[in-house]
This record gives structure tokens, sequence and C-alpha cells, in this order.
């Protein structure tokens, strides 16, 4: 099955590929390794959610956000590959959530980010994970996740 | 020498790999790069210390997680491969380090990991390294490391 | 042109390679990859500016920071390799941002490190990025960014 048809299946729709908030690249690509930046929970170029974890923000709202952000993620992937069949693997998640000081269950918010692609991509969407605490993140975005996925030669 | 007799040398037992706190790998390889996730000061299932650097936690305290979170990486490492000896060298370290706001030695806190990967594999184990303070961690650990290694072909 | 002859064009003088601030090295290639160690504004050994954006550090002069950063790291490289010549592209910048709890515009102080690499390499200077807020930085330092590096094979 390709992965634009397991995408139908779970009913996502992927969106515009949200504009880079600076002189920088959606993502950037040496030999077989995508890097993709830094990625928010933005829809037509609003957050869908501001705050912070263990303020005003929930974990469920953080964690709907971090599924909206691997699909902006697929977006870009996609603008830049042309097709989504072209991913390998998915490698390494960095993920930022924005804290208050005693808020510490930054994992259970990544891990709607990692189900989401172990359910899109089956074994090839399991990856290794950072997952930190931060004070602040831009436009006071709940969450930040950046990616590296591996690509078919 | 074998890195495995490096170990003994150094009278460092390797524990068994923590468990992910999530749905994600503790690493994953790419070609000769093996990307670890960000690992905690955890034994036996629990963290071995909790709280922030310039609060509750010393110095000291903080450069024992770390060493520890070392001897993690490397049984994650060798669980993965079958033998630490296929480790062509170290090639980054990001050090994220549970701090109040007024803490600023975070490389104090994390020269004790570089420190013990240039005992256990000398040039091989000189590193390229980020380490930052940040305002809260999973399961309040004062100290969370992720890594790159590269492996040889 | 070489990027000696432009760095001259755009009156930038590289500097000594700044020391680490401990056991590690301020660069470390893989193949192609080279990963540079998290980078402060210092100059002949001293931060350019201490401080956190929203308290006493404007964005102006994060964006002083973000450059000496830059014109820094390229020091490092011609260290490493010998030539600048050798850098086929920039792939990748994370750049941590000392920041009160309510600022939010990081971007805005890592685009002059974004810029600047644009004025330099061009095209080849166009990376991915991630840009986060964090509550404290080594030596009280207002920015540290980490780079990818691609090299000519």
């Amino acid at each position: 099955m390709t992965i634009d048809n397991r995408l139908k299946e779970l009913g996502i729709v992927l969106s515009e590929t949200p504009k880079p908030l600076g002189s920088y690249s959606p993502c950037a690509q040496s030999e077989n390794l995508l890097f993709l930046s830094g990625m928010l929970p933005l829809k037509d170029g609003k957050l869908i959610k501001t705050g912070k974890l263990g303020e005003s923000v929930s974990i469920e709202e953080a964690q709907k956000c971090a599924r909206h952000i691997v699909v902006n993620a697929l977006s870009v992937i996609k603008s830049h590959l042309g097709s989504l069949d072209k991913i390998k693997r998915c490698i390494k998640l960095n993920g930022y959530v924005a804290s208050a000081p005693d808020f510490t269950e930054q994992p259970k918010v990544l891990n709607a980010a990692s189900d989401l692609l172990f359910e899109i991509f089956g074994e090839a969407g399991r990856h290794s994970r950072a997952a930190v605490g931060v004070n602040s993140l831009p436009l006071d975005s709940p969450l930040e996740i950046d990616f590296i996925f591996e690509i078919n030669k």
C-alpha cells in the first residue's frame, strides 16, 4: 500500500506546507538523510493552540498539536520529495515542550507523535527520540518538533 | 584491547537496557550513524536523582548522573550492535541540564560524560557537544543526554 | 569566487577558534557530515553579551551575537578543513535562545544567523533550523547555536 493510501485510510489530509518563520528552509537533505526544521502546530498560518503545559495547555491538547505537527512534517516531505513512498524510515524526533517549571510529562505529549508515525509507517515509523521541557517557544507555541528521516536511495 | 575489557579495567558494569518512556526506540541507525534517544539517569527503572541544578541537585550529583547516562547509552548500543567494538567513534552529545534560571555551569555537568567517553574510547571518544539549560525534564530528571555514534562499516 | 574572498567583500574577519568549555571537540566529522559543537558568542575568550532575551538583552543585541557565532563557526570549520571552499552546504542549525518565560521571538534572533549564511554561501547557505527558548545557557550566554554542514567529498 502507498503511504498516500494509508493516510486516506486513517482520514489524514495533508496540509499546505507551512512557511518557515524566517530565512531558512523547511528541510535540507544530505545524501539519504532529510533534516526537517523545527515545526510548530500551524494551521492556515496560525497556531492551533498557544500556551504551556502545566499552565493553560492540557496534555490532550498538546497531543493534538503533536499529531498536527507530524501531518505538517509529512506535507513538507511530500513537497520536497514528490512522494512519501520515498521515505525509508523515521530516524529521530526532537520534541521541545513549552512547560511550566514543574511539568514533567513531556514523553506523554510526544507519544502522540511517535504513535502516529507508527500507525502510518509501521516499523519504518519507529524512531529514536529526545523530549525536553523548555520555558518558551516561538509564537507562544506549546510544542516544537524537528525530525530526521532516512530516504530511499 | 576490546571495549568490554576496557570497561572491566575501569570497573564499569553495563546495565539492563533502560526501557523507553513511550512508543519509540532506544536508538535508530541510518547507514553508519547511530542516533540514540535522549537518555535519563535511570537505574532499575528509577532515576538515581531528581531535581534541578542550582536548586536541589549539586554539580557533583549531576556529574554522577552524566556518567550513569553514558553507561546506559553503551548498554543500548551493545544491545543494538552486539558488540561495542563496532563503534568507530562518538560524534555528538546534546546535553539538556534541568536548571534554575540562574544556573550557568551546564558544561561542568556534561564534562563528566565527555571525560568518561574519552577514558573508555580514547581519541575515538572525542565528540562535538551542545550543553543547554532547560526548565524541566521528563520525570523531574536533572539531566538528559542524546548521542550520535559512528559505526564501523 | 572563493569563500575567503566573499568574506573579505562582506568585511568579515575570521577569529581565533574559540576553545571548547570542556573535554570535547569544536567539531566532529562523519563521512561528509560535519557536526559543530554548540557555539557561544565568544570573543577573545569572553562573551560579547550576557543575559536573556525579554530581560536585559534586546533582539538587536542577540542578532549581533548570532552573527558573531556564525563567524566563530566558520573559524572552526576553516581550522578543521583547511579551506571553507570544501563546504558543500549548510544543513541544519539548532538555536537555543536564553529567554524570559514570555519571550517568543526566537526566530527573529536566529534570522540574523540564517541571513548571514545566505549572504556568504548563497543557495548553499540555505538550511533547516530549529529555534527554541531555554531558561539558562552556559556562562549566562544569551544564545547558543550548533550546526551541521555538508562537506564536499
